[in-house]
């Protein structure tokens, strides 16, 4: 399939502009045709321009014409076919199947955005009915929902070149919300960036969709991003990446004169709290989860369990020598990019002059970014007072941490910065006996699971994939599941409206047969009567 | 009724510090005793700290006990009688039916949140449920709901003694979603603070809620809101004052090393477009209701129309003048406080610089915080030309902007800043002529009026007391009306949780019988069975 290298500026192919750069396959170290053309201060100016305008038709598009725009980017992504897989197995040497099944999710996750916005429920319909025998004075019709915040800006994450990229979770969300979007693509993998962007783009255009809602900017570096989080037009950011990139650029967003909504998941360890009679009854299990799980993607996803916690005991000891034998039999692991490869390199140095290591796999760099897995291991009173160890290393490696007491545990876990996850392996008793370990890790994290692992997130209504800082830069939010959509809208209050003036979802006879809650109380009734009556 | 002067440190009073200060009668400008005392740095620093001791038995309490609580307040303060309407009348100048009113606005407000808690859709109880034979690996129980923040500082405001103080709206969704607060007093209303303080801890005390879960603070100057912002215990605000403090203390918040939700409600001209039909129709009868809107309360409501906007015509002649005659009806006012009377003293003689003065009833400056109503004209291209005449001017006074275009009044639209209401006098006629100018104003504002005025904010399901910066600084959010308990609340996850684990809103059976989502449908029926029934 033809790759062009240049950026998409709405329906436009960009001119081919002075800064380029190539894709890099991570497993072979080769340079990947073709070029591609970083965006300039003008055509990132334009895409942004062009998207205030298309957001005056767009966000006026019915719930119905969205999910339709919603399908057929899924249906046109997934009409790529094997040669979207090949190019971003070539940029991201993941497996031809994990990229398959990310397509599939990244497919479905777009569809379930589409039944978000047919069910309708999500805009928080509310009608107070008036009262005009109200006293001392009546009382007004007032009818609220939640409308689309303006153009939003996505950055492509390098560890999921589809579902967090180009159509990922904060593109379909925003989208979905009624905003046009402008995706800066991950310079890692810029061909899969502009075969997706194409798909989209295609879709826009079969749906009749106005020139602007979506545009594809690419730069090998920092320029193009912080002119965009930067620009006037621009309403919201979506960011997936590193804690350093994140930060900076929500404090861009902050310090514009009029400050914007910024979301950035950027940071986690997802610490894993083995209990006692868990790690008595089943260690060795719970050992080999953990190794699968540490290991998954090369250790390169956000809910990598990178702490593992326990109290001291000769069950903490055989973990930490199965784990051991665990590696021995891991093969060598191809990571994303030179960033991550050198930071991985250099985090598992850093790591061993605080922590022992007790397995690390001989290291092969050659040829491309290949690393290998290791485990550490410390105790509470060393973890407590070695602050890096509490930092995310991305790539196949974890930290056992041996608490020498049940009150040290507890402190580990109330010292914790925030957290995407936060896993107990714990019997019923456990669970009981730990309650106010539960009752911790609640204010520090987005997700708690039992007996399970963290990687692999649920694309679902209930999902929470955020929490307190630095995990995301606002805890309120979720990057995967329904709820993302919220992200991207805001409420707006229609007083004393005629009802042909009022979007269809506040409308009296409730024409879209959508969950809203009048006078305090949820139905999908219609409004017979606008104002209360008085008997 | 005995005032200690003291602040309130939980259930306990503060000892009193060498900080001193008096609440001023603004229109007599006599000091009001007692004498009351600025927290130490010892006693934020304790007050916090309670605060979040509080909040891991608080954030638990179960809805039907905190909307017990709310009650109690309610109950509290309502039992203060004519001794709280006494203080407030003489530390505001606020006519007494005013305080009556607004206490009966502030008790009503509390009990909306009670039964808000009871109804209990508002935490948003999403249920997806396992499916152990989906394939390739089987899906997992995912459960969510919305969970408290912690510990919340509320920021008093001057101009809302009660709704907007003590136990006002901040403080009742804070208290209502589970977190602890802390309330920094208006220095201009100390004596109503404490007595409405006394109220909620009263109510604390009998309703068996932990020592920490409300602490009032005094001061005089910004160091004890600057510390308790900054203070790590605190993980959201919610303020109501001026833009230049709102911003402040939003840097503030944003630069800790864990930056926290700040909801300042801050600015806002509440421009009223008077579109030509309506003007031709009924010009006299809306001069009539402006000039009430925009001097009730002495024209210090966040609502006050600041800004009136018309196509040039005779009409808008006939509007300008018919105001300048009712101003001769207007009395004196007093205002709040003295840099509330500066501001505005200061504000009209930059006004009459850039724009015609055409009627300033004359001023009466002593005894205390008096001032009289002005109405400035100005034309569209002068508004344009002159930024400072698009901000806000606490005070009874508003500026008639005569645009001499259909396209200049809505070029005046688009560059407008964020606002918390916008109203559109119009007919019918107008409103489908100026659909465009109803999209503009769409996306700079919380609240849309047709045919009324912004001042008199209901308080119930669907009202949206918010808008884009500067309004606010943060327009996902609104600070009146129930959709406020949202903003100290954030989603958390519970994956493969046995249910008795639970929280109970969550939990199989629906012991509290809310509305959730399950599998993504609404509804009150309990869970038969946990996972997806394969036939």
């Amino acid at each position: 399939m033809h790759l062009n290298g240049r950026a998409r500026i709405g329906f436009d192919l960009a001119s081919p502009g002075p800064g380029r750069f190539r894709a890099i396959n991570p497993a072979t170290g080769a340079e990947l045709e073709p070029e591609f053309h970083s965006a300039t201060d003008k055509e990132i100016d334009r895409s942004a321009s062009l998207a205030a305008e298309a957001f005056a038709s767009y966000s006026r598009v019915s719930a119905h014409d969205r999910a339709n725009f919603l399908r057929t980017i899924a249906r046109n992504i997934e009409d790529l076919g094997e040669a979207l897989v090949d190019r971003a197995t070539s940029e991201t040497a993941l497996p031809p199947d994990r990229i398959r099944s990310e397509r599939g999710r990244t497919a479905n996750q777009l569809r379930l955005f589409a039944d978000v916005l047919e069910e309708g429920s999500w805009v928080d319909a509310r009608i107070d009915r008036a009262d005009p025998e109200r006293k001392p004075i009546p009382k007004p019709d007032v009818r609220s929902m939640l409308r689309p915040l303006g153009p939003v800006v996505v950055f492509g994450a390098s560890n999921f070149p589809l579902a967090f990229s180009v159509a990922g979770g904060d593109t379909a969300s925003a989208l979905a919300a009624g905003n046009p979007v402008i995706v800066k693509a991950h310079p890692a993998h810029p061909g899969t960036s502009e075969l997706v962007a194409n798909a989209i783009v295609d879709a826009a255009q079969s749906c009749g969709m106005p020139n602007g809602v979506f545009s594809l900017i690419f730069d090998e570096g920092t320029r193009a991003g912080t002119a965009l989080v930067q620009h006037p037009a621009i309403q919201a950011v979506g960011f997936t990446g590193s804690r350093a990139g994140g930060t900076k650029l929500m404090r861009l967003a902050q310090s514009r004169p009029e400050p914007i909504p910024f979301y950035a998941e950027m940071s986690s360890t997802n610490p894993v709290f083995i209990l006692p009679g868990a790690l008595r009854e089943r260690g060795p299990q719970i050992a080999k989860g953990l190794h699968v799980s540490f290991t998954l993607g090369a250790g390169q996803f956000c809910t990598k369990p990178g702490i593992v916690l326990t109290e001291d005991s000769p069950e903490a000891g055989a973990l930490a020598k199965g784990l051991g034998e665990l590696l021995e039999d891991s093969g060598s692991f191809v990571l994303l990019t030179k960033s991550v490869h050198s930071a991985y390199a250099s985090g598992l140095k850093n790591r061993g002059r605080t922590s022992h290591c007790i397995a690390n796999h001989a290291a092969v760099s050659d040829p491309g970014l290949r690393a290998s897995a290791a485990v550490f291991e410390s105790t509470g009173a060393s973890f407590l007072a070695n602050p890096d160890l509490a930092e995310e290393l991305f790539g196949p490696t974890t930290l056992l941490v041996r608490c020498s007491t049940r009150a040290q545990l507890l402190q580990v876990a109330r010292n914790l910065e925030g957290q995407l996850t936060a896993t107990l392996h714990a019997t019923d008793q456990d669970l009981a006996a730990y309650a106010d370990l539960v009752a911790i890790l609640e204010q520090k994290v987005g997700r708690i699971l039992v007996n399970g692992f963290p990687t692999g997130v649920e694309v679902g209504y209930a999902m929470v994939h955020g929490g307190p800082f630095p995990a995301t830069s606002d805890s309120r939010a979720t990057s995967v599941g329904t709820r993302a959509i919220l992200r991207f809208a805001r409420p707006v209050c229609y007083q004393t409206f005629p009802t042909a003036a009022l979007p269809l979802e506040l409308q009296d006879a409730n024409p879209l047969a959508i969950w809203r809650m009048i006078d305090g109380k949820l139905t999908r009734e219609a409004i017979v009567e606008s104002s209360l009556q008085h008997v």
